[in-house]
């Protein structure tokens, strides 16, 4: 077998073998392929596509270049949730001990922010003392005790696909949806997952900006995950502004913890609804959607959700007083209100802006090994559809170092487009894909 | 400027600018921009194209990627053949005389054979004290001096052009008639050439398989010519049966020189006509090609040509007796004959299996450094059209070294399709682009 022929058949639109597939990656892994060649068949991929059975290929052998989790210690069907990168994302602090406050065992790994997006473990480690590195062992004990941990990843998860990425991401071959699919889902299946709930965010703040394109990744993640033996479920939602109304790390665990009460915004907590829904629903803890989506509905309004989310932090080290204290938890020194420009009706909210704004404040990274400040953020007091007056406060600013406060409330100013015209309401969610 | 956004561009279907080209060029000459992201380029460039003036573009900035030859102290206009390598193809040790025998000046940088096509240098290399390697000066001194000198090249042409071309070769990006087209016009520019005549040899020997992509690869080139301002013209010629009879280095010389007394096969005088009267015609020689090919064609009858190429050989070192005496040159110790395996009429000779046939017995290279045995290889004693009988001898087979002997036989044989019926006869020229 060699490199060239691969790239060659590919550029001309045939099919790759699984072995084919599976020696490009490996020897590619092993450093045996050079980048330049691999970079020229990503670029044919980008043209040419993959078909499904591809496409798994493509995802087994990068799940399997590294470690794939065994979780099998762990009693029942583990059902893992990934969402495709948005700005306000807190479903997962809220989703993880609700589903699990259903039954269902949940262990999870999950990442840091980079650039205008967030991440779960950064969000998680604005709790004082939380430990987000667990051994094997603990995370399995964790999820046997309390039925839930979050942790990031530690072993050596899918190393072709790091790999393989940080190549697409300097050659302009990110944007292909069989590599964007498999990347994703050969993630999940290195993290142990039976089966997978996926929320394909849509919008200006998304990475799918339109809705042929997220609907095309949905339904390849899909494939992949019939064509492995996961049952996968994709979610396409809304991204047209930010989820929820806080961005920024302790500003979102606080939301999350108010969503748990039973309060919070209402996206953030029907996300979540229909998210675990999903999930109970792939692992058998229900028979159907409703019945799931009405069982995690009396857990959030019974306080049950948010006693197994004080068990799950207070596993993982963390005082569970946080929880009845949220002034516990990091907070800003100054507040400063953004005011709408004009009188009308908010018609989108730039959700990337938002989240380049809070990275530059300090809360989010540029490059991978930034410090970042829990504490800063905004709150969006407005979303879309309200009508707002000139001079209205829309969204409050949380910052810390002052320097970058002119520049932060002109980019969220701007990042709100006000119209005359009150916009047509746009559901939550867009299309479920199973 | 960014290497990434560049790819992203062309990937897009946009049109690069001239600075992008020449900074994407420049740098990746000069090591700053990896391999990787330019392999990628290539390959949105395979799929995307780029116009005439992106290709010519290209081309200026390969050529200017490193010396280009300057042959102001040479008088009169300078033009350049090239062909797309072909199987036996002797033309330019008949053109560079023959042309210099009109008044024209042949200055001619030549190269060295690789895989299944030969060389120019390497044929001239057969005569006894031929020397290729000369100074800047002792080359432009022998064109002033005797009418044509060729060279092989010793000065820094195209390094740009060399690299891409090595990374293209190893990831499937060479079928792109862009960048084919700039990669050959590059290497004639920075040769000095004033004007290009380009033979684009189409069939199962050549590069170009099919009439319609050697037809886009001539108009492209031609465009090139336009745009920078080198007349330039593409003839498209059959290449289903190695050009003339011998194949081989010492066996394509002596054709060469029987060509040249006025005698030779058919093909190769007429192509070498043809060739070179579109020379004379853009160095302002003749009025007209019709003028041109009369005047070549008396040149090859009174011996005027003839007496250019003992001049021309004996300027670089050689002993023109050999002209008189081809038994100087090298000769094979074995001679064996290729016998048809049927009745019928000869429909196609595979050109590319004899040029590997050839290879094997060591008349050629597998790689850039191999020895090559200047004595071994065939000729074609019955061409397309011609009518065989079984057992009659269609080829013979120039032989130093036995051990290859047989599979040689048989490759030779197989090369030769032999029909029922006669075939319909094709003309060796199929278009000329202007």
């Amino acid at each position: 077998m060699r490199p060239y022929d691969i790239i060659y058949k590919k550029r001309e639109g045939q099919k790759l073998s699984p072995e084919e597939i599976r020696y490009l990656i490996n020897e590619y892994t092993a450093g045996k392929i050079p980048d330049y060649q691999v970079s020229a068949w990503a670029m044919a991929v980008f043209f040419q596509g993959m078909d499904a059975e591809e496409t798994a290929d493509l995802t087994m052998a990068m799940a399997e270049s590294g470690d794939i989790l065994d979780l099998s210690e762990i009693e029942g069907i583990k059902v893992d949730k990934h969402s495709t990168g948005g700005v306000g994302d807190t479903t997962t602090l809220v989703l993880a001990p609700l589903v699990a406050s259903a039954g269902v065992p949940v262990a999870k790994l999950s990442g840091r922010g980079l650039g205008h997006t967030g991440g779960t473990i950064d969000k998680l480690e604005s709790i004082p003392g939380f430990k987000t590195s667990l051994s094997r062992e603990e995370f399995i004990n964790n999820v046997n005790n309390v039925g839930v941990a979050v942790a990031g990843q530690t072993a050596n998860l899918t190393p072709a696909d790091k790999k393989l990425y940080g190549l697409r991401d300097v050659t302009a071959t990110i944007e292909s949806i069989p590599l964007i699919a498999s990347s994703i889902m050969s993630k999940k299946i290195a993290g142990g997952a039976d089966g997978i709930v996926l929320d394909v965010k849509v919008g200006n703040g998304a990475f799918m900006k339109g809705i042929d394109e997220a609907h095309s990744l949905g339904k390849a993640m899909v494939a992949i995950g019939h064509e492995v033996g996961r049952e996968t479920i994709a979610v396409l939602t809304n991204m047209d502004q930010p989820l929820g109304q806080a961005v920024g790390n302790s500003l979102e665990l606080k939301e999350a913890i108010q969503t748990l009460r039973g309060k919070g915004p209402n996206d953030l907590r029907e996300l979540s609804l229909i998210l675990g829904a999903n999930m109970l629903t792939i692992a058998k803890g229900v028979d159907n959607f409703n019945e799931g989506y009405s069982l995690l509905s009396e857990n959030l309004s019974s306080g049950k959700a948010l006693c197994q989310f004080k068990k799950f932090i207070g596993r993982q080290g963390a005082d569970p007083a946080v929880v009845d204290d949220l002034e516990l938890l990091p907070e800003a020194e100054n507040v400063i209100e953004i005011k709408s420009r004009s009188d009308g009706f908010i018609s989108s909210i730039n959700a990337r802006e938002i989240g380049l704004t809070v990275m530059m404040i300090g809360g989010g990274r540029v490059v991978k090994d930034d410090a970042i400040d829990p504490a800063v953020g905004v709150v969006l007091l407005k979303k879309n559809g309200e009508e707002v007056l000139k001079g209205e406060t829309i969204a409050k600013l949380y910052l810390n170092d002052l320097s970058h406060q002119q520049e932060a409330v002109k980019r969220l100013e701007k990042a709100f487009v006000i119209t005359d015209e009150e916009p047509s309401k746009k559901d939550l969610v867009i299309d479920i894909i199973k």
